[in-house]
């Protein structure tokens, strides 16, 4: 099992954005829906193995996560739409500290990153950590950032955790989890 | 300088698809967003040394290909209505068989991939291709397709192309692209 984190700092936390305006009404929506996409998808299949967590932390309500699961998660297809329809599905479902299924295989849940922390884990991804085709073995809860760098708060909560980078280049989250998940598959198969 | 080529065999070849529907009436325009993302978009900042080429060939107007200039391109963002739009800006420019630009950075041209494949040396993404981290030297430009096989014909005409893979799984275009990218900049950036 893999899992994914992406913290998106200005992310809307009701269903009051548009599909067809998820970079501004969503709260750059967008690039957690293209992080759905990057975590789930292979080619004419879902990676059943894994999961992704989605931390909205904008307007108006609080802190949320949403937990698209590659195990049961239905009608989703690779668009940025898609994913967002789902979001937009669960987003008002009312919830407390525990997920709640809202659609199929998407779930809800109030609380954010300090939440998640508790729960498994995480290794951050950073420019300055160790290379991930370098590391001995890798861990299976991966925390990424949206465009927004952590906050200190955040950087304070995961001070701990291990860090990798996956390349020399500055990526986004989603083009990070497509090499981090080039990278596992390598050592699943024995490619490596 | 690195090409990437993506065939979109179902692609619309004019103006008259949704931007809210780039699956359907775009026919599966949504692929080929994704493709100009992964390839021209780092965090915070464009490669401007990569051009990407979208070869069209869905209904109507026979045979198209645009070309995105990461050197040129302006008013590109990551999601996918993004490109869509710059593609939609330029898709009913009257155009022949050499490339017009129809926007900053975003051209069109008549001809599709056996066109395109007189221009420049085509490197094919294969799962059965060599390794791209075993290869000694990596070529320039790659050809993909989206979410279909290359036709027999598309086949004839990259025969003797040479062919490589990304890892074990079958990913999707925009996914090997990112991973090629990954490879192509730890060997510029001495990280291999």
């Amino acid at each position: 099992m893999t899992s994914f984190a992406i913290v998106g700092h200005l992310a809307r936390t009701d269903g009051n954005f548009s599909i067809n305006d998820l970079p501004g009404s969503g709260g750059r929506m967008d690039i957690l829906c293209r992080c759905v996409n990057a975590s789930l998808f292979l080619s004419h299949d879902l990676r059943r193995d894994v999961d992704c967590y989605l931390v909205l932390l904008g307007a108006p309500s609080g802190p949320k996560t949403v937990k698209f699961s590659g195990a049961s998660v239905r009608s989703l297809s690779p668009d940025e739409r898609s994913a967002a329809a789902l979001i937009k599905k669960v987003i008002d479902v009312p919830c407390g500290s525990e997920f709640r299924e809202g659609a199929d295989g998407v779930s809800i849940r109030k609380g954010g990153l300090e939440r998640l922390a508790q729960d498994m884990p995480l290794a951050v991804l950073d420019e300055n950590g160790e290379d991930i085709r370098k590391a001995p073995a890798l861990p299976g809860a991966f925390l990424l950032s949206d465009h927004l760098n952590f906050t200190d708060a955040e950087n304070e909560l995961v001070r701990d955790c291990p860090r990798y980078s996956v390349g020399p280049k500055c990526l986004h989250a989603d083009h990070t989890i497509t090499v981090l998940h080039n990278e596992l598959d390598r050592r699943m198969s024995g490619w490596k």
